[in-house]
Parts: structure tokens; sequence; C-alpha cells
């Protein structure tokens, strides 16, 4: 690329210093008539444009306001003001774009406070507020670690259907797709929906995982992951849910449950550690953003650490694992739970987990990371490991402190006779799958893999809150703008 | 990750030559009841394991056979044999998985040659032949390339929308995506699909591209890409055509049409010498299939070059820069045309190319990869940059030997009064594209792009020839198995 971006002159000023450059970028704010703070969404921090307005028409000073888009020529030199290292002495403008000054007025590009909500609605214009430059970068900066570090461990990259046949894992909850003009719908001659006739030939939804024919991979590459869309079509209006998401699903022959814990363990580590190292300008942003948002709260409900510490804190502890046995025993003595304190009352073995019980133990308990396993096979997915206690299976779920679960995953079921009980006993139809089984029948081998929601992942390392936030344009109930 | 690769043992032996190592794999034959060839994915080679039968349990020796999975523990010894630097005399073999040999001989996992078209149909066990270890290989590293490149660069990963309420620019070719029950479709009072009554309260459709979102998205953090799934419902059974794929499209802010070119040239550039670079023996082992598939055709329809001759000299000459008018003056004039050997003659200035055109100025007029520019209006979108002709836009195609059009691409018009009349002209709904329209009224930038799809790329460097062969499970119409 010729052109240089603000990040690399503002990084490497000693190369252009006393030099004539080009810089290119929207107006954040013109003070004074003479202070320009330039942007071109490389970097959070902004170029600071000299403009001495008596070299300049006044028609080209009445156009620079916030939201104009500009091509600036001048001189770099050392700048006097606080927070800067370098200044432009402006030599020419041009005008790229004005700002339409009366539309902007209704957008959120005037200049003022607007709240998260407000920005959503208009999600194509929010990628130009420091708030969301700071996510979308940090969001680039996640995925692109988890290329790199499946990359540097010999994993490839797999992309498994979207539009799928099989329905399996989530029936209900899928979106259907179809070709047919849903006002003339064909039929078969007993009045059936005649599928047949549809473009594949066949009842298709969208994928809600990529692991089983994830799966089908790693028994010949290895070693997997996918990284791709995946939808729900729950009907639930939380800060917590898409209908559309990204997500990443590792899968590794050969590996039991203690190695896909230590993957999961080193994997969130290494994408953490790439962030804080990568970074560093939009995490202090939103480092300050999350303290200020702190002291709107209850004292009682306020984070313990600051953005960065919580990070720096991840990355520094080894990650607690507890089986589920023990956590319920932890859960069952605790203050909470005697006192009535949970909203769901821990009362015995083979419980599911609530948010509100992974979090005390994250929390409150351990104060730190916590990867469960062994939990209740009844509790868990079909493909997963039966244990030798005949109750449990191979699962693990790693919770985050203000997240709860951010991964869960397993060991999966590699013998044919107990897979094939488990599907019946939990009603997975066998002749659907009728490839996932081939993957037991010929040289069948162990292996284990987990999945990740990207979105959950920048909730954390972001320290925003309504996952709606961290996607450039999510997906919900009534809701497909844009 | 601390198990070890067959791909590491055999780069790094030195480390463990005359240790005892644990390795882990799937049989491919099983020589002379003495000689394993092991495969675990990492790589199309094979890890040597000797066996001495006299050492093994007759019912251990009896269940190693092609396609079975071994755990070895053995010595790293100096091979005899040619081709290998090390192999492993086995103390321990644990069998993980038989093969079932009877159901195995109805699948491709049989030791003898298969179609691609067999193969195709067991999409889920094809990842453990050579052919499609090395493709998958390939697809990864090209895939890990495009993020790097970009990356490296300063562009910002950004997630489209899958699901979308936009139809503007491929009404007819969208899948619908629904909730509904289709069966019982619900209906407003005059009879018409209630879509506010499906999950998101309107008509939705899987995206056909990322462009519009993504150029808002580079209105703001200035350099973008997209790298996601995208759909045709067209229902063309070609080799060329997919109704999923993967497509990657950057934006750039401030870029003109010839910085445009410029960033093709670099990309394709960038990724193909990273899988020169690191594909080596995936490279070598499709290098010589393309040779054998060559001597099966008549003399005059081989390939010039081989595989890998071809991708060195793709990223060794620069890109000849035509325009659509100096090519149509070529393609006038050509002995082809004048013979009446083109089936569709190329008559007049304003014509679309075929195909066949585009191959004739890349394999025989210029002899290398080409860039044409500057098309007639009519023939392209309406989002692309008028001309001050007005006669063109600013359009570009990258063409490829024996593909044809790899990317295409064009600054894109940034004038709001030019654009709504463009819009006008080819009936495209201005409503339903206000977001659109908005990055043209507030800062409004020049700016480029362009579109690559993923398979067409990963044909490219493989030498396959049908698309179905690079993507692990294609969607066709009447095919959505697994």
């Amino acid at each position: 690329m010729k052109k240089q971006t603000i990040k690399e002159i503002l990084q490497d000023y000693k190369k252009v210093l006393h030099h004539d450059i080009t810089v290119y970028g929207w107006v954040r704010t013109f003070r004074a008539n003479r202070f320009i703070a330039l942007n071109d969404g490389s970097t959070i921090n902004n170029l600071q444009i000299v403009v001495d307005f008596e070299n300049f028409d006044e028609e080209i000073i009445s156009k620079i306001s916030t939201a104009a888009s500009l091509k600036v020529v001048g001189e770099v030199v050392e700048s006097q003001g606080a927070g800067q290292s370098v200044e432009i002495v402006a030599k020419k403008i041009i005008i790229l774009g004005d700002n339409f000054t009366e539309e902007r007025d209704k957008t959120i590009l005037q200049p003022k406070k607007h709240s998260l909500e407000v920005l959503r609605d208009q999600a194509h214009l929010r990628f130009r507020t420091n708030l969301f430059g700071a996510v979308f970068r940090v969001r680039h900066a996640v995925s692109f670690a988890v290329h790199s570090f499946f990359n540097k461990n010999q994993f490839f990259y797999i992309n498994t259907p979207v539009i799928t046949g099989a329905d399996a894992e989530g029936a209900g909850e899928m979106f259907g797709v179809t070709n047919f003009d849903l006002n003339n719908i064909p039929r078969t001659e007993d009045g059936e929906i005649d599928f047949a006739q549809d473009f594949f030939g066949r009842k298709t939804n969208l994928t809600v995982s990529g692991q089983l024919e994830g799966e089908t991979a790693a028994m010949g590459l290895g070693r997997i992951y996918t990284f791709g869309p995946t939808f729900r079509a729950e009907n639930s209006n939380t800060t917590r849910h898409l209908a559309e998401f990204w997500m990443i699903e590792p899968e590794v022959a050969f590996n039991n449950l203690e190695d896909n814990i230590d993957l999961a363990e080193d994997f969130l580590k290494y994408v953490i550690q790439y962030v804080l190292d990568n970074c560093k300008d939009d995490l202090e942003f939103l480092d300050k953003r999350f303290e200020e948002e702190q002291k709107t709260k209850a004292e009682k409900d306020r984070a313990k650490e600051g953005l960065i510490e919580k990070l720096q804190n991840v990355v520094a502890k080894r990650f607690k694992r507890v089986s589920y046995t023990e956590a319920i025993e932890i859960l069952l003595n605790s203050k909470e739970n005697k006192k009535g304190k949970f909203q769901y009352p821990v009362e015995s073995w083979g419980t599911d987990l609530q948010s509100e019980h992974e979090r005390y133990l994250v929390e409150k308990h351990f104060e730190s990371p916590v990867v469960l396993f062994d939990y209740p096979k009844e509790i868990k997915a079909f493909y997963m490991k039966l244990n030798e206690d005949n109750k449990t299976v191979a699962a693990m779920d790693v919770l985050f402190p203000g997240i709860g679960e951010i991964i869960g995953g397993s060991e999966r079921e590699a013998r044919l006779d107990v897979l094939k009980q488990k599907m019946a006993d939990m009603h997975v139809d066998e002749h659907e799958l009728w490839w996932y089984l081939d993957t037991r029948k010929f040289g069948s081998v162990p292996h284990a893999g987990f999945g990740l929601g990207l979105e959950r992942l920048v909730l954390f390392v972001t320290g925003m809150t309504n996952i709606r936030d961290v996607i450039p344009f999510p997906r919900t109930p009534k809701s497909a703008e844009f």
C-alpha cells in the first residue's frame, strides 16, 4: 500500500519529520478555526492538522467541520501540544466530501454523546465513533489471533457448510432455507410439501454448528478448526444472544479430554495476550470507558478489576480445573445456597448449572477462570464420550469472570456401539447421520474439540456488555436492517 | 500441543533420532507384513514404521491394514530405504480403531484408485486421501495468507451479515431464509404473506455479497476486508459454480481505480508466493498429478506450463493492464474473430466479454495475467464510478490463465447525485439502500474494492478443475448431503 495511514505516521514519525506528506481522513473536531483532529480509522489516535486560515479560501475553511473528509498536504513538525508527537502544518487542503450539515444533525455524526441504542440503529455509521472503531479493531485482532494460533499449531482451517440438510442437533431452533415461491409451494400427491422440488432437492436449514462435519475432516487431516457463521432461530431478546454469530470450533484427532482442556487454555491465553500486545491504544480507551461505567453502578455490582488488569490476570493464572461433582459439592455447601440467595437453588447432583452458579464459582469461590469437566451424561449432547462410571461424559466448559461459559467442548465418543446406543437413547436419527457414524467405523480414533462464540470473547476483551455492540450488523428477533 | 505430528518428526528428525517417541496415525499401506506407511494428516508424507512381526501378537498384526488407526511407540532410526530420512522401529503398537473391513470395501477407503465423482459422494471420507489432503492443506494456506496479507497491510476483518433484509443486488438469485412453518404461513388481511410475523419481522435472504455493508465499514475504519460465505440460488450445474462459496472482499477508503489494481496484484502475488513457500510437498504432489492429467488430453488442449511453473510465472510477471476499449480492438482484429472461431463473435464496442475472449487475451495474446479496466457502464453494477467520458465506469477484472476472471472490482461512485441517478437508471430501490446512500452524504470519499471467490483461487493454485473438489462439502442444485 502506497498511502501512509495515520497509525504509521504517528508510529514512525521520525521517518517523515520535516517532510511534506499527504494524509487522508475524516474531521473529528475543528477547534478555534485552527486545529483539525483528523482520523482515518487506522488508529484511535487523531493526527493534528494546523491550519493558518490566512493561507486558505474562506470557502474551504467553512467546509471543515465534524464528519467532513479531507486530503491534506503539509509538513510534519514536532508538536507543541501535549499528547501527540507530531502534527502537520497544512499547505493544501482538499475537501473530499462535505458533511451535508442539516442531515448530519439527525445522525449520530453530530458532535455530541449518543446512547448505545441510538448508535445501534445507525450501525452503518457507528464505525466512525471512537468506541466502535476501538471495538471493531479489537474484534479484528481477536480474529487474526485465532487464525495465527491455529496455523502456528498445525491446524487446518475448514469451511463446513452453512446450508445443511442435517438437523440432528438443532431441530426447532433452525432457520429454514428455501428457494420456493412461498405463495406457490409445490405439493406431493398426498398433499405434503414437495421438498424434492426445492433447490437442493430436500429440506435445508442454516447450520447451528460445524462440529460434526469438522470431526470428519479431523479424521483425515488430524487438526482442524472452523471459523464461520452459525445460526439460532431462538426468540431470545437478551444482551447475550444473536440469531447469527461467529463460532470457532477446533477438532483434534488423538486428543483426550485433558489435551482438550490444555488446548482451550493455551488458545484463550494466546488470543488475549495477542490483543494486549497489539491493541494497546484501543484497550486503554476501552479500559477508561470501563472504569467510567463502573462508577455509574452500585458499589456491590462493580467489577473488582479494571479491564486491562482482568485480561492480564487471565493470562497469568493457571485456570482452575474442577469436576462437575466437586463443583456441586462446593455449591451445595456455599452460604449463598444455604441462605437461599440463588434464584435456582442447587439441590442435588445431576442438575444443570445456571449462569449464577457458574459466576459464583468463578468470581466468588475460586476468583479465577474455571474449567468444569465430567458432567452428568443426561445434560450433555449425544456425541460426548461416556466415562467409565457410566454416569458422566468427558465434557468440559471454560467459565470466565463476568461472562460465564465461554467455551464448551468434550472428548467425543469414538466407540461405534456406545455412540449408537447414545443416539438411540437421545432420539437422534442414525440414518440421517450415516456419514458421521462412518468416522467410527474405519479407523476410529479418540478425538476432542470445543466451540467458542467469537462475540462472547470480544465482549470479554472489550468490556462491552451487549453482544449487539461487538458484531457489525446484529441479527436479532424482528431486526435485520442493513 | 504436546503431541508431535508426523510433519514435525520428519522435519526436525535430528531432535528425536535414536530416541523413543510416540506417534499416532492411520495406516495407508502395510507391506510385506513389515512396513507400515503411517499418515496423520499433518503432511502428505508418510512415516515408515518397521514391524518385526515376531515381537507382536498375531492378532495385532492381523488388524494392521489400510485405514486402521494406530498408536505406535518406537525408536527413531535413520532410514535405509529411499525417499525418507527416518523411520520408527516399533516397540509397542496399539490398535486404536479397526477398519471394519467388509464395510470399508464399499467405501473409497479400499486401497484402489477412485474417480473424483465417487470421492465427492463420500466427501466425509475423502479427507483421508492424498489428493484431498493436499487440496485442503493448500486451501488452508491460501486462507491464512489472505488474513496475513490484510493484517500486515492494516486492514480490519469485518463480518458482514449472512442473513440480510436487503436484496437490491441479487433479486431472483437469492435463497430465502424463514422461520415460518411452510404448512401454515401467516397472511395479512388482504391475503399477502405476512412477513411481519416472520422471525426478523421482514422478508430475509442469504447474502450474495458483503460489499455494500463493507463499504460502510471502510467509511469509518479505512481499510477493511470481508471473508465469509456467500450464496447464489442459480440453477447452474457446472464445474465452476457453487450455491454456497467463500468470498473475500476488501474495501479501501481513499483508493482510486489504479490503487485498487495495485492492491489486487499485490494481494494475488502474496497469496500465491505464500503457498509456494509453505506447501512445497503438497504442490509437488499436485504438480505431478497435473502433469499426468495433461497426458490424457489432446495435444492442443494441454497446458503450456506445469502447475508450479505457472504459479511462479504469475508471481514473477507484472500483470498486463489493458482498457476494455483496447481489448475490444485486439479481439476485433484477432484471427480467431475474423475466422469465426469464437462461439460468440465480437462485433462492436459495448458487448460483454465471454470466457473464451478473456482466455484468448490471457493465454494467446498477452501470455500473462491481464487486468481489464474501464468497462461500458451498461454492463456493470450501479455502484461503480462513472468516468468522465460518461460512457465507461472505473471497473476492473483480473483475468488468469485457465480460469478467466478471478477478481472483479471497481472504484465506487462516491458522488451522491451521480449514484442516485445510476440507481434510478438501473432500477435499484433507493429507499431500501438508505444506509448505503448515507455513506455518500457525510464526508463521502473516493474508495475502491474488489471481490475474489476463494474457490476459484484454490482451483488455480491446486490445478483442480471442478470447483466441487476444492470445498469440503459442496452445495449444488439438488445436493446438500452432510
